[in-house]
């Protein structure tokens, strides 16, 4: 904690005191509810001290807590250590277990405070719900923690640029009269978007305003004829605006956007996702008809174009390219024991390898390298201080992806670095045939990802063996790496679970096995949904398997697999043989067709 | 059509022109939303004379609908010929189309009227919530095809009796306290019950006024120490009678419901569920705290305990033995032309072997036998006057099922009666491999219906084949043979898609494949489930198979199945031996013995 957070906490509950106030709450949230918050918007890092990206702080007079879960117990509990905030552990990731404990601790008649403009309408509405039972009311119009951060970092002035037609395939115009022609259906006069990925989709632009997602700070609201983004002019080139004038987006400073919908006409209808639209802005809109609907831009984007297919298989060829040179470095530095890298030093090589790359933009993500018993921690980042030392022992768990003008890659590969036992056999096998198993489904029209998880969990269920997470997520193009709604979950309350697999919906395919303490185990490639039958009207639909990089046989206990599996693999090797080795020669050739030998 | 209800048809327009109705709603319901409605209640069929167990008549001054789905086309096509009334085709059964077509065809300002008796409340919410988007109104408070019935059926009078403790296991008094712990939790004085299954289970009484469910017509309500029986008293004997009293169990007479409810002490707390609960009894109850809770009954029924489990399995071997001597039967039938049976003879002749079996009671549903085509029909019933001859070329499917004091059974059988195709053979297998991969699944504790429906539907769908069914659907213990919630479906909107298996859970597994105009194949056996080891702490769950009767063998190809399916198949076949073949001697129990070989 720095100095100026220290005072900011005792200020803060002075302003409690003299509000009348029980308890504040600072989620770990953005505006926009996006995945990565820029520096701005991290008041609960600068007043806690706690870095993981998600979490809840809730202080009251007595008490001063952050909650988080399981991912993120070690890391909390080292940097709040000396410092007044107690980890509080929540059993369920992104579960609002601080609220139960606020009901539960609260005498009735307390008043909760809270910054709408970090809280979307959904979370509010669940908040006073669970808050009325216990006759607790929540404020959540109080910014108290803004002007008590003396030094708090200027929102991000990245230049924004053109998403080349080239690789978006459909332009600007287009993409905004289509929505319009939804918006008409649905009689509504605008539409304000709070996305970040869904404002860079829909005007072709990106952006660099936080790591690992190609985005830019802004809203947007389109209107029948116009549209209006707000954001800095100052992150917008001469082009590019004279570009978006012809197209009829109009630019408006980005804090200008409670202003401008306070003053739209009475009584219009506006179209918003009370998921993402934050309470604060809501606030602004009492004097239109909103509606609240569908994802009109999400579920377009959802539904990757031929061109962005197109551009994807590309990025993937080479992604292939930057891992088989990663790899085979992998190889030569476990050959002499005062070469052996640590896990930061190889997922910072793989990274190198793709910033090589024609149209290299950065990581999709901060990459998972986890050797023995880190491999089985799930969402284990290695760091320079601690993370451990590869040897030519047991095997390595390596999850990486990149951002590329082309699109976003997300790969994972399991590789034994030593001769492996039946165990780690058997588990990897059974990991291997359900994620054959989802990439060879055939399933009908109307098919949700609920349904086609349980495919990629059976042959572990029969061991009774699981994975503690989702099989699959939706993936954007040079957009998110984790982008909604479409995927494969376990759980019917995620829109990964409930939601139709549609032609040209492209998900992660990612089972796991993890032996906490031991060894953990992933195979991930990302699949692209398509009809059956060249025909339109075919009632079913199966997967292509995008992602380019040979599995590690060494690791099956091929008596497991069936003949149709093994097909499947050998089918594999051999296209992931036929796509890479034009660009590469020489002992890297080699290399990559001893990996793709048929078993 | 009788001709007091052509009469009453008229009549009927001229109140709806008096009273300024728009249109009047009748719906095949009974007041407690049970399977098999009373004669009493089928106002639908006296009025239209549509005899199918689904459907709704809409009647307005020009129209009079049938709306039904396709499983009564063809039926209500005959039915309805030279009647007033038009059948109306759903696309979906049980779906509201006719107040789709009622909001699209209606002026804004009409009122529609329905007798509140016959819609639940959830019901009458989603019809409003449609009508008020389009300004119009209901009257749920019109009875008004009653009071024209002259020879309308009075209510049925079987006697009610005593399931013995022997086959319920726990005894009415430990139900009704262990309920009570439930109800005080939830902080509610008294818990109405309208299902009739429902009160049957709670009470440990049958009785015999619809076919099929040894259910009788009553209304429950439970308060903190007594509980209200409302049935006639001449349905009562005496020493049942004296044993209710005793348990504190009154008894008032079945129309006095609505009176009693009003008469409770205002602001009392009462669990309803508004799912079953009649608008009607709805509006006794206003004021009353209500409570629209959990199914505290539904869900403790589900769990067959230890005796319904133990005499499950007697019922199974029974039945097993039933069909064996009715399939030995047929096939002595087929061997000469002259004795050729129509599948009605055959339905006709498998229930009365089943009559034969100790403590039968009745069939559990009338039983499809569908020759050839007819197979491809989902829900075919034969009747004696154009039931199929039988012969000894192409498949039957016969799926049939009885009641015991012991049990409920239903079991699907597909048979060949000549040499099947490849064809036959392929898709015969696919339905078998899916129904052995849900027989053999484990899986963990939370999985719901939809996920294990799709293990299922996997190897069909390789095929880009499906059956539009769900996988399976609970069963009672001597009650309904089609009981909510669990089961197995593709659909995330039926209980059966989204409740999580547990321990006790009794189950349909039968998947299907349905070539229209050729041949109808469905494997059907029950399944248990139970934890996977005996400790309590097991995370994982698996299925007992409990239904007992061979599987046709020379309808294989045994190159399609793989060691773990050919295993399933043995070691099922040397269980049905097992377990039938002390109770068959001679040439019974050789003709078991052969259909019973190992592949």
């Amino acid at each position: 904690m720095s100095s100026s957070s220290i005072e900011a906490l005792k200020a803060l509950r002075l302003v409690l005191q003299h509000q009348g106030l029980a308890a504040y709450i600072i989620p770990s949230n953005d505006p926009h509810q996006s995945e990565y918050a820029p520096a701005h918007w991290k008041l609960l890092e600068w007043i806690s001290g706690f870095t993981g990206s998600a979490g809840t702080v809730v202080i009251t007079a007595t008490e001063a807590q952050v909650w988080t879960d399981g991912r993120y117990f070690l890391q909390a509990e080292k940097e709040l250590q000396d410092s007044p905030f107690q980890l509080k552990k929540q059993q369920v990731a992104n579960a609002p277990e601080h609220i139960e404990w606020l009901a539960e601790n609260l005498p009735a008649g307390s008043v909760v405070g809270c910054d709408g403009q970090l809280f979307s309408i959904q979370q509010v509405r669940h908040i006073e719900k669970r808050f009325e039972a216990k006759g607790i009311e929540l404020d959540a119009q109080l910014d108290l923690l803004g002007p008590l951060w003396p030094e708090r970092p200027a929102l991000p002035q990245a230049l924004v640029f053109e998403q080349d037609m080239y690789f978006a395939g459909v332009s600007r115009a287009d993409k905004l009269r289509d929505i319009r022609v939804e918006m008409k259906q649905q009689k509504s006069a605008y539409h304000l978007v709070c996305t970040l990925e869904d404002i860079a989709w829909v005007l072709n632009l990106r952006g660099n305003d936080v790591p690992f997602n190609p985005v830019f700070v802004a809203y947007l609201i389109i209107g029948k004829s116009e549209a209006w983004l707000f954001v800095d002019s100052t992150k917008i080139p001469q082009t590019l605006y004279e570009q978006l004038q012809q197209d009829g987006v109009r630019l408006m400073p980005y804090s200008t956007i409670e202003f401008f919908c306070s003053t739209l006409s009475d009584r219009q209808s506006i179209l918003i996702d009370p998921g993402t639209c934050s309470l604060q802005l809501y606030y602004q809109l009492d004097h239109l008809r909103i509606k609240e609907g569908e994802h009109l831009i999400r579920n377009r984007k959802a539904l990757k174009n031929h061109a962005e297919q197109y551009h994807l298989k590309t990025a993937m060829r080479k992604d292939g390219v930057a891992l088989v040179r990663a790899f085979r470095w992998l190889e030569a530095a476990l050959q002499q024991e005062d070469t052996y890298p640590s896990e930061y030093d190889f997922a910072q090589k793989i990274a190198a390898c793709r910033t090589k790359q024609a149209d290299y933009f950065s990581e999709s993500f901060s990459a998972i390298v986890g050797y023995n018993a880190n491999g089985a921690i799930i969402h284990y980042r290695p760091n320079p201080e601690d993370a451990a030392l590869i040897q030519p022992q047991g095997m390595l768990l390596v999850d990486s992806g990149g951002q590329y003008l082309d699109g976003t890659t997300d790969i994972t590969r399991t590789i034994a670095l030593s001769e492996p036992s039946a165990q780690q056999r058997l588990h990897f096998t059974l990991v291997l045939k359900g994620m054959i198993a989802l990439s060879r489904a055939i399933f009908p029209q109307g098919t949700v990802g609920i349904q086609l998880d349980a495919l990629a969990r059976q042959h572990l269920w029969q061991h009774q063996l699981n994975y503690n997470h989702g099989t699959g997520h939706g993936v954007g193009a040079f957009l998110s790496v984790h982008e909604p709604p479409q995927g494969f979950a376990s759980n019917l309350s995620t829109s990964r679970g409930t939601t139709a697999l549609l032609p040209g919906h492209l998900c992660s395919n990612e089972p796991g096995c993890y032996l906490p303490g031991e060894y953990g185990i992933r195979i991930e490639n990302l699949i692209l949904c398509a009809a059956q039958t060249p025909e339109e009207s075919s009632d079913f639909l199966h997967f292509e398997t995008l992602t380019l990089f040979p599995i590690d046989v060494k690791l099956i206990d091929q008596s497991l697999l069936d003949a149709a599996e093994i097909q499947w693999l050998n089918d594999y090797h051999q296209k992931v043989f036929r796509e890479l080795s034009p660009l590469l020669e020489g002992a890297e050739l080699q290399w990559l067709e001893e990996k793709c030998q048929a078993i």
